[in-house]
This record gives C-alpha cells, structure tokens and sequence, in this order.
C-alpha cells in the first residue's frame, strides 16, 4: 500500500487527426508538440472501395496506406485507429449494409494486423445493435484490442435545441432515450455482455449536463475525453483556457486516470499550447485525502475479507491496520470517558476497574487503554486476551519490558475462556467492513460471560449499511475472478472487500443489521432478516451493493465507514462489495427492493441476498454454497 | 414415438384431509373410496409448541405421531404433506417470525425423515419471501422432496368482492399485483431460482378467470388442481357434477398431466362420487389430433436439431418421416401443379421435363413425382441425387425393381455434382424446424447452377417466425442439459427442436427471414439480420422464442408449423426452441425487441440473437462459440 499522502497525475494526451495525408509527419508533429499518442483513421479515405458491386468494386492496389511505415511498436503504442465515420452497418438499405459490414471487417483486420492497442468508432444513436454485434464478434478474442466508444457528453439534437424554436424545453427531451448518449452506451455495452475492453471517448461539449449525469459517467469505463479546441477561450495573454465549469468537470475525471484527446483546428497559435494546458488542469487535481493516498493502487481491487476467527492475522497486516491515525484515538476517547463514568471523582483513589481487552492482537487496543488511565488519573486492572499465538509474543514482550504487571496477558479464544473474575468493561476490534462480519457478535456472546451484569462493551452497537451500486468495473473483476473446479456462480455470490473507485450509487444508502452489545436475550438469536427498499435516482444498472459500517464505541464516540459519516482519515476499513449475477437496468423513480439474511448453523455464518422490486430475482449463496464465514 | 392416435388419461385422484385423528383410518377411508393418495397435516396441531418461549416450549413428548404407524412406501406414495397453516415465517412480529421458522424447519425436516414425495405450503399474497428462502433451501438438496405452491385461482380478495361495494371495478382490482396469485407464485419461484422441485396446487375458484389468465397457467409447472366440493352441483339423480364451464376448465389441464385433489366436507352422499365424477371426467378428454398422437411422449423433450449435411440420417430415421400422411401429397400437388403449367395440354405428347431431386433420401419424392407425372399424363425425366451411400442402395433397388430407366440414380453432393443436362424443376425436401437450418439455401444456391434460366424450385420459397415463450419447464430443461467440459452458456446458446406443450405464446408470431429459389442475386448473400418487435399480451416471463416456418412449395401449395397455418395433420417437425440465459420479466404492453443473424463463414452457418428491449441484453452464441451448422 503507497503510503505517500500526496500525489499528483501525469496527463496522458493525444492529439486527433481528421485526415493524415503523410503518416510519418503526422506522428512527428504529434510528438514535437509533446502528445504521447494520436488518433487517426485505420483507413484513408482515398482507398475506399465497395464489396459487393458499384464502381469502386475492384479498384487496384493496396486498400490503405502500408504497415512498413511505421516501426510496429509505433502502431501499438501511438496510434488509436479510427474506424470510417461512413460505416452504418445498421443501415435499413441492406445492399448498402453489406457493403459497411465488409469495410468494418477489413478495418478492424487490418487494425489487429498492425496490433494496435485502441481503435475507435462513434455512435450517434442507440441503433447500433449490429454494429455492437461486429465489435463484439472481435473484442470476444483473447488478445483483442480495447475499444473507445465515442460518444458526446450531451447528444447534437440537444446541443442544437437553443436554434430550434419548437422544442419548449430541454428537460423533457433528455428524458427522451435516444437524446441521452449515457442510453446510446448503455444498450452498446449490454448487447457487447459488458466486456471489459469496451470503454468510453467521452467528448466534451460547450454545454456541460447535469452534477448527475456527469456522476453517472464517473460510474463508467471512462478510458478518455475529447476535448474540441472550440471549448478553449483565450486568456490575456493569448493562450487557450478552458473555463472554470470545464475545468471541475475535467478534473473530476483525472482520478479514473483517464487519457485526454484534443480534437479540431488550431485556434490559438500552436497545438502544444493546449498540450499544456492540460497537463496543468491534471497536475492540479491534488490528492490530498489521506485515504485517498493509502488506497493508491488498490481502486477496484478485490479481496477476500479476512477471516480473522479461522485464520490467525500475519504480523504484516496488524502493522498494517495499527497504523490507522483515527481509529485508536477514538477508541482511547471511548475508554476514557467510560473510565470516568465508571469511576466518579472522589472514588479516584479507592476504586479500580476490571478492563479485558478481547482479541488484543499484538497490543494496540491495551496501549490506547492504559493511556486514557493515565489520563483519567483512574486505576484499571487490564486482561488482554488474544487467541493467535504468535500474537501474544508480542504482547509479552511488551508486558515485560513496559506494561508489567499492569497487564495479564492470556493466550485463549474469548469464547472458551474461564475467567478469574468479571470485567466492568470488555474492549475489543472485531469489526469487518460490514460490521458483524468477521463476527464480532458471536465472539462478544461469547466473551459477555465474564462481563458483569451492569458491563460496558466497547463497541456498544454497529450496524451495517447497503447502497446499491453501478460499476461495470466490478462486475467485470467480479466476473474474472471464476475458479475452475467451483460452482460456476461462486464468485457472484461472494462479498468483496473493495476500494470503490469507478462506480455510481443509485440510491441513498440504508441500514441494515444492528448489534448490541452486551446482549441480554435468551437465547441469543444472531440470525437477521431485512427487507430494504431504495429509489432510484436516475436509470442505470445495478450490478450490486455497496456495504459499510457505523459503529458506536461509547456514547458519542463513533467511527464510520458509510460515506455520508465517514470518520475523516480512518483507512483500516474498505468497504465491502455484494455482487449480483446478472446486471439489472433500473429506471428514475423505481423502487429497488432487496432482501438480506444473515444466517448460520453450528460451524459457520453467512449471508444470503435475493431482490425483488422492480423485478424478482432469485436467491444468492443459498445455504452459504459459495460462501461462509467459519466460527 | 408413440402411434396409437386416440388415448385417454387416467386421474390421479387425491383427498385432502383438514384434520387427521388417526393416520390409518383416514388412509383406509381414502382408499376404500378409490383414491390414490391423500394431502394431510405433516404435524397434528395437538403437538404444537414454541420454540424461544412460551408456556408450549418445554412440552414433553413427541412433536407429531410416529413414524411406525405406516408401512415406508406408505408414507412416500400415500401422503402429500401439508405445512401447517399457522406457521408465517414473513411475520413483522420478529419473535413469532423466529418461532415459525423453527416450527417450518422441523415439518420440512420431518418430512424428509419420512421420505414423502411432495409437501404443500399455500401462498395468501406475494410477501413471502422468506417463506421462499426456507424452503429453497430445501429443494436445493438433489433428494429432496416435491413442493406444491398452493395458490388460488383468483385471489380470497377478488372472489369476496361481489360482497363489497366499495370497489368498483374488478378489472382494476385484478391489475393490483397483490390481487393476482399469479404473481404471488411468480415472485415465489423467481426467488427459488425456478427451481423445478416447486410446482403449482391449483385451488379451482367459483369464479373462472379470464381466458388468458388461464392460459398463463397453463404455461407453468401445474402439479395438481384443488377441487373443493362446493363448486359441486347435484344432478336430477343426486350426484355431484361440475358447472359446464368448470369441466371446460379442468379439460384444459388434462394435457398437463395434474392429479385433482378434492377437498371439503362431503355434501353429496359419498365422497367416492367426487372421484368418480373427475374420472369420468379425464376419460372424456379425447386426444384425437394426430400429431398429439404422435408425438405423445414428446412434449417438452430437448433434441439437438438434425443435421442431415454434416451426418447422414439413418435408416429409422427416414422411415419415420416418410410416414407423414401429408407432406408428400402436398409435394405430389405442387409437383402436379407445376409440371401442367410446364407442358401445355397440347405438347404432352412431344415434350418431357428433366426433374430433378436433389437430397433424395430414399426415394419418398422420387415416388411422389412419379405418381404427379402419371397423373397430369406428362413425359418426365428424373434424376436422384443424393450424397448419403446408405440411402443409394435403397434407391437403386428400387430403381432395379420399379422405376428402371425412368429414374437415373447420382450417387452425389448436389453443391459439386457436375450434371449432364439442366433441369426444369429441382425438388428438394430440405427444411428443417425453423426453415433454412438445416442449410437448405445452401445446397440449393449449388444446385440451382444445373437448373435452367427459367427453371423452378421445389419449394421456391420459405419464412422462418418466432415467438417468444414463456415456460420453466423448458427453462429448466435447457439448464439441466449443461455439460461438463463445455462453455457454461453453451446449453443457452444452442437451438433445441421439441414438442412444446407446457409453455405460453406471450404476443404473436412474426415472420424473421426468408430465403427464394432459384436465386439469382451475385453474388449470393445468405446471412440475414432482422430485428423484430412483439407487443407482450399479459405479465410474464420470458424463457426463450419458439421457431416455426412457412414454406411455399409451388404457387399456392405450402406446407407450415406456424401454429396460425399448421399443415392439418403433418408431423415431420417439432418447433424449434431458442433459450435466453436469464428469464426475463415483462409486462402487459411492453414492447419486446429481438435481433437475430443468420451468419456464416467458409465452414459453418449459425445463428446469434439479442434482446434489446424492454431491457438490453447481451449476444447469445457470438461467432458461434456454442453452436454452428457445418457445412
């Protein structure tokens, strides 16, 4: 994990060509005025011929430009090819369909033959159905090229409208599918199975959508924008500037590192100039959160959540996680306050308390605790209990060299341990990204026991949090991550534990499962089964939910994961990720109904979750088949 | 293939008991009064306890009567188990929720114990997800036992209606989801993942629903009707009979193969009567059409489509098809047709036609010509092609026994026969289910090179259609034929031929591609792209389309297995059956968008398809990755 806290982005830029007469000098020009790359036409248009009949049927000599032109890492790494804007191969006139269909083929041969890394085409409407059946047909190929699919941030009928007197209002005709480009790529990607080497050449226009439309974007494969020269005023001294709504629309995407293309005529002296002034706009964009920093390199990432009760944690990790600069502060702030309401201020000398630090791992919890003694000035007897035997050598190591007999330290699962003597307050970190899930409740049930009957548990309360999510990004490593010799579903029945970059919610995020702590009920009943509804704020895809936690230590001492109370600058936590099997298109205004369970039997704990508004789905991980959690 | 062409069904005939003092005479009771099995109670409600608390949770004794009261094969044939009415695990109270839980999951798992083939739960509205959940859970199990989802035919609502005069309008009340059980059972399976464990108990209503509604049941998995006694009416001699409109409705389901259940307290002397009355109602269920006949034993059986090109067919094979009492009268018409309109009345002296037959098999339109030419009184020359060698031993004997020199015999692949002369008319007999998918275009675009400039097809035309189905039983056929080793979508991704007889046409049937003979196009273009839209009759499920199509034989001869025209009587094909991946939900009025190719390259011929609306989805078989006609 970088650990830098600060860090900027270089610009990846190109430069577009309408027409490239003279490939070399093209690229020359392209790389004097510093752009890594150039998008330029597979094809030139002077060899375009017909296939099945016309008079340019069997015109002599090569049909584009030659390979030996350019050294073949030139062909990979600086040119995106461009697929003729006069293909419609989803034209009605069938003759005419034929004759696009054979063109495309050649040009995407032709675009694999000199192995090329991009090519693109535009789409201009949402009937290219059998244009995404040609693209997908090669992209399905192993060692295929990505594709941008370019489209305009607004469509040319809604830019068009401020000339048009007949349209009364804008609202109503980007409600229209087939005036929003975001529907255009939305039934692309759908028939082309969301596959991963389709991605976005997003290009900018004068006018820029709505905070949600753009949001919704970000929630897409976004690989760059387009930027036309005609966005690009000129400042006082004559160098091109975009303007300061261009600017925060741009710099919002610099953190899906996005590449940026600069499109049209030279209007401000030399095309470098905008070159410039791009990598400027990139460099700006400051990454000063330090979760932001800490989770560099893992956006998007999967991983398995840890399974701290079954397997003992590494020495690594706990470094790792003592490092959080939030988390133990709050937890000291929760001791403390505890300590004192336990032990009012003229007992200070006379009363002691009883504090087990359970799960203690290699001390960082019983450092916290005997700091907010100290300044408490309060007498606390402390047992740090820990399971994982290469843990607590580091925890007698520190009794004898610091804390003595300050502390006892004991090598025993809470849950089967005898204790001497009742605890005024069990302390313990046995929260997952989604709050019970390392199971934090059957281990407190476990440890109350020993817990006198007016006990506190620090944490007193968590509860888990959901949002249903867009992210075409995580349904794809969703996808890849399959086992050979598993259930073919397993790894969509499956919760991740995911930094969440490229992706969108489609709703406000809601609460799920709450726990309490010490428990009174008998028998204790662990199990959970909640129904949740959410609105739908705009169309776009469920591909699954995001879940989080909210924790209360003491009182008002809190810590959060959920993004509208995130505790500013704690990073032991990524949020969880519940995918679904099949994405789901969901409209503006629809309910979204799902179902969760949290279920368990005598050796494990596992979660099951089925939606059922707008449409019924089926159950996932029935009877914990793809996924458990061991006790 | 079954070929008796009149068969009737015998019922399978249940009692349903409310209550059950003693387990042996109630069986007794049902037996003696002939019926086959009885629906009883799993638990008797004397035992009934709590399970967290309450006064019932520590009773003493058994939780139900012993297993010892009945023989094992008893239990498993005689008894379909009922859950207790009580029990209502989607109750909001959480305690009592808890307790039902525990309640189902001894019933459930008590009738595994006893190893009984079915249990019944009955649904009152659609929120019974959890309910769902529990029982899913069960049916996962590859031993499990059957459930009968026991819904009404018109929702309790709905049928006390007639008594409220609040509610104005029944129709209104009826689109109420919550007013439909077809929609509670269609949430409920769709949680349970279609499971085919789960069918439907369907309790028949005083009322009838409407035409379609019934019809939508009959696309589902209905186990058994519920027959209450008081739908009952008394005849002039006091027995019990039916409303004509209720037998009309029972009639329907006959097909399906459901067992009745009665249920209710006996008001018509014996509760024999009720049996007998259904039995004699079963028995008046005549299976006259000839094709139903036919293909008893057939009905919703998956078959790969043939694929007489790449494999030669075998001898049992043509034997069965030569037996269609009307396609080859129908050929024998066209052929007739045709060769009068060749030779004038006046030349048939002096002019003979050169026919040929091209795929002759063993001989069936060899025949069928011959007779079309003594008939119209015309000289023809025949010749018979065809590429199998099998099938060329029995043409030549026949020519050595019969035809002579009438018929000259070509052992040959009509796309690379160089024929010695040209012909007037080419016959062919190369359609499969769905037209061209046996590759019949193909063929005869090599064929048509050795017929004359103002020579004729045999057939001179065909239309393939579709529409789009809905059936689990099909979808779970389609799921079951998975296998190891292959792509995990292949099974979705591949046309299947079978008799579809469980299944609901959810819009009309639409004409996809169509092919003419002879073909004068250069060059010849047989790939196809069609995009096709269907307006949805009623709230459904769609599971995949079926294929049919039209052929024109010679001017207004045709043959047709579009339901709408079927040949009276013609049994050489079974629909074909184009599977979706993922059941999709759609409502009254949506409109369904479809795309379908007919690709091919130098190998092979395949089909992809697309949904594009109301939702998007992704390309079935891209590139053929799952299935293909060879060439």
């Amino acid at each position: 994990m970088a650990q830098d806290s600060v860090q900027n982005r270089k610009a990846s830029c190109g430069l577009d060509f309408a027409c490239v007469p003279d490939i070399r000098q093209c690229l020359a020009y392209s790389a004097e005025n510093k752009y890594d790359f150039s998008m330029m036409p597979i094809v030139h248009p002077r060899y375009k011929r017909e296939f099945l009949s016309g008079k340019a049927k069997d015109r002599q000599g090569p049909f584009t430009r030659s390979d030996l032109l350019l050294q073949s890492s030139d062909w990979t790494n600086m040119i995106v090819g461009k697929i003729s804007p006069y293909i419609d191969v989803d034209s009605e006139d069938h003759v005419y369909r034929r004759q696009c269909e054979e063109a495309l083929l050649q040009e995407m041969t032709f675009a694999s033959h000199l192995n090329l890394c991009a090519i693109s085409v535009t789409l201009t409407s949402f009937n290219h159905i059998n244009l995404a059946r040609a693209l997908f047909s090669k992209v399905m190929n192993p060692y295929s090229y990505q594709v941008w699919i370019r489209v305009p941030m607004e469509s040319p009928m809604v830019q068009a409208m401020e000339y048009r007197k007949d349209i009364p209002n804008k609202e109503d005709l980007l409600k229209e599918k087939n005036n929003n480009p975001w529907e255009w790529w939305n039934v692309f990607r759908s028939v082309c199975n969301y596959n991963r080497r389709l991605g976005v050449a997003l290009e900018v226009t004068p006018d820029i959508p709505s905070a949600e439309e753009i949001t919704r974007w970000l929630g897409e494969p976004v690989r760059s924008l387009i930027i036309p020269t005609s966005l690009f005023l000129t400042n006082k001294k004559g160098y091109p500037v975009l303007s300061r709504a261009h600017q925060n629309l741009l710099r919002q995407f610099v953190p899906l590192g996005v590449q940026a293309v600069v499109t049209g005529s030279v209007v401000h002296g030399s095309v470098q100039y905008y070159q410039q002034y791009i990598e400027h706009l990139w460099q700006s964009v400051k990454l000063t959160d330090p979760l932001v920093g800490f989770a560099r390199g893992y956006e998007d990432f999967l991983q398995c959540p840890l399974q701290p009760l079954m397997d003992n944690l590494e020495s690594h990790t706990y470094e790792v996680f003592e490092k959080d600069p939030v988390k133990y502060s709050e937890y000291q702030a929760a001791m403390l306050k505890a300590i004192m309401d336990r032990i009012p201020e003229d007992q200070k000398e006379t009363k002691s308390l009883t504090v087990m630090v359970v799960g203690a791992g290699r001390g960082p919890l019983v450092r916290a605790l005997l700091n907010a003694a100290d300044k408490a000035e309060r007498k606390v007897k402390v047992y740090a209990v820990e399971k994982n035997p290469n843990a607590i050598v580091t925890l007698l190591s520190q009794k004898e060299e610091t804390w003595h007999d300050k502390v006892t330290v004991v090598s025993c699962d809470m849950r089967y341990w005898e204790a001497p003597e009742k605890a005024d307050i069990l302390v313990s970190e046995l929260l997952g990204s989604f709050g019970d899930n390392e199971l934090s409740p059957e281990c407190l049930d476990g440890a109350q026991k020993f817990l006198r009957d007016d006990g506190i548990s620090i944490p007193s309360q968590y509860t888990s949090f959901i949002c249903p999510i867009q992210s075409s990004k995580l349904y794809n490593e969703v996808r890849l991550s399959k086992e050979q010799d598993k259930h073919p579903l397993k790894h969509f029945e499956t919760p991740y534990v995911v930094h969440q970059q490229n992706r969108l919610e489609l709703s406000d995020t809601q609460p799920l499962f709450q726990f309490d702590h010490p428990n009174p009920d008998v028998p204790i009943d662990n199990t959970r089964f909640k129904t949740v509804q959410f609105k739908i704020r705009q169309n776009g895809v469920l591909h699954g939910f995001a879940g989080y936690f909210e924790t209360v230590l003491y009182k008002d001492v809190m810590l959060s994961i959920n993004p509208a109370t995130h505790s500013p600058g704690m990073f032991s936590w990524f949020p969880i990720f519940f995918p679904i099997r099949e994405p789901l298109h969901v409209k503006e205004g629809d309910v979204l109904e799902v179902n969760f369970w949290r279920l368990n039997n005598s050796k494990n704990v596992w979660y099951e979750w089925c939606i059922t508004k707008p449409v019924p789905g089926s159950i996932h991980n029935p009877n914990g088949r793809s996924y458990t959690i061991g006790l």
